[in-house]
């Protein structure tokens, strides 16, 4: 943990929201078959454009133009392995920001080998579970400008100086497949219209708990849960988010 | 835009829909990751059946039976790219109706040659959004039996010497990743039990968008809209069809 | 038919759910990417774990630490095709449990080939509707050991020497896509913690069913459903258990 905690007001939580869906960056995710659809549902929920051409033939000239790439290596292909360091390429050569999200990679050496690769571009925010993070652990030790977000009851974004906490969200959020991985896209697009990896990353964790505390509200279980969490996020209110992030300062043993 | 403008009653739509559900069209899909799901949940709800095989050894026995088949370009795989081929030569060799959707075709050169392999068929339907049909319009001059639908807050059925007009539909239909996609995959459904092409485009398109204002109705967010479409379709009686066709005719200024 | 014929009790279901819940088993699915999605929830609402990895380089780790492993023919891929032999393998040399759902198994001849691949493995269940099961009648007389599954109004567990029915579920069931290969996976997670697979499977569709019972009243549709049933499977209690399978003998005619 760094030394240097900041906090994050409603305010600039609202101002990212706004510009994304005002801008409607288009997110490029290389991204899993199992998530794919959710997080399309809310990228599109807060204003954002999904794209998720995989080809190697056709990668390159679709995320050139995207505003933010998500990599994600849940049910990587063989063609998805091949994609990895165009959609590398492209973001170096276009200085577009890229979030990886490590899925599962304390059981796969191939997901971690390409880890590094995606990590040899500077400047790369990595969104994963604490299990996935730990086993990144020595990765992070040697790349000091990596922005590492680990997410669950109270989300953690640092960087060698800097930490924030996000202390929003719902246990209801680990039992419906594909939310983490969304979370990282939704960091990606608000990483697309404000250059501060660490607040832009803490706008999303907080856009998206409070989400879900709200969903958790209207949910009968799991199903409607996720169905409730996607109309919760389309309509956020700048009121809510100001109401929902002071209760949580009020509970604040809780961050 | 033709001179011929043609109307689509109520009836007829109600006659396509019955002819679905009584012989139960399988549809092939070729499409894309993102849209699997949805577009096999529209097709069962109108009493279709989807088949998504692509694996380029097995998807010319499993599309040789199908009553339609739709080939959509997102998230294109190489083995999706060798499909193609295959699918269009089932199709011909089997007179089997065939919907093309050009999706995010303006991002990807790779995907504008492809539409020119699926267009060497004859008599397609081609199903997009305003920008994708206006990047293919130097194909669609040259190629004059393409039947052309063009979906958006108006959609549009074309063909060189006939037009027809949908206006319904909801602005969430555009909030839900998938939708534009599994539109085409209604498309096909009908066009597999409706010879006329024009009349079968213009029927799906009609019980789609009627659905969808139906679903807003009941819809709090773009997620359990999503959930109450795939309800309605199910559900959409001949009477809902024939008061809602005439309002909107209703309201003539729309279309 | 089998000649003995078992009873399945409602505290069994429930000791079964409680292992599942408790012990959290991973059920690795090699799965269609249409029922990925909906594979996951069903398997997150009974507490078990998902992973779905394929590329032919990692399936084995990834695989070798799971419960059980679900091999489902469904959007087959070269890659999928190359990790089946491989899912095969470690199920042997780990004595994985192993359940194959052979998804369009009477459309193609490829798929029929692999069925023999996965069926060199001892003792494995097999999850299919009528039309695939009948195809594979062949191949079941030539192998005793095969627990075969057969869905459908009323389900069928047979082994050489046993049989048992479930008649629990709701017509709905067969209108949302996925949930049949969803069903498969259930009974993977079930046989993780319980090494009868006969009583396994049994067990799985017991809850399944019931949870499709409640689902379908309260739903207005295949959507709606969809999200109950996830709901109803997550908060099954042993009392709705007790209280709908009281009811089922109470319509022995249905068994």
């Amino acid at each position: 943990m760094s030394g240097f905690s900041e906090k994050l007001d409603a305010a600039s939580v609202a101002s990212i929201l706004a510009r994304v869906a005002r801008r409607r960056p288009r997110v490029h995710c290389l991204t899993n078959t199992v998530a794919q659809n959710v997080t399309a549902n809310m990228l599109l929920a807060v204003g954002a454009v999904p794209s998720m051409a995989s080809h190697p033939d056709e990668v390159e000239p679709v995320a050139a133009g995207a505003g933010a790439i998500l990599i994600n290596l849940g049910t990587l292909s063989l063609e998805g392995e091949r994609a990895i360091p165009k959609l590398v390429g492209v973001a170096r050569q276009r200085r577009i920001p890229l979030v990886l999200d490590p899925v599962f990679v304390e059981l796969s050496p191939l997901r971690l080998r390409l880890v590094g690769d995606v990590l040899a571009l500077f400047d790369v925010l990595v969104r994963g579970n604490a299990t996935e993070m730990a086993v990144l652990e020595p990765l992070f030790a040697l790349r000091r400008d990596i922005v590492r977000v680990t997410t669950g009851a109270v989300d953690r974004i640092e960087t060698e100086d800097r930490a924030l906490s996000v202390a929003h969200g719902h246990e209801l959020m680990s039992k419906v497949t594909g939310l983490g991985c969304a979370s990282s896209a939704l960091v990606a697009a608000c990483r697309a219209v404000e250059p501060d990896s660490v607040i832009a990353a803490a706008a999303a964790l907080t856009a998206y708990g409070i989400a879900g505390e709200i969903a958790a509200e209207r949910a009968a279980g799991p199903g409607s849960f996720a169905v409730a969490l996607i109309d919760a996020l389309a309509t956020l209110d700048p009121q809510t988010l100001q109401a929902r992030m002071a209760g949580a300062r009020n509970h604040g043993d809780r961050t």
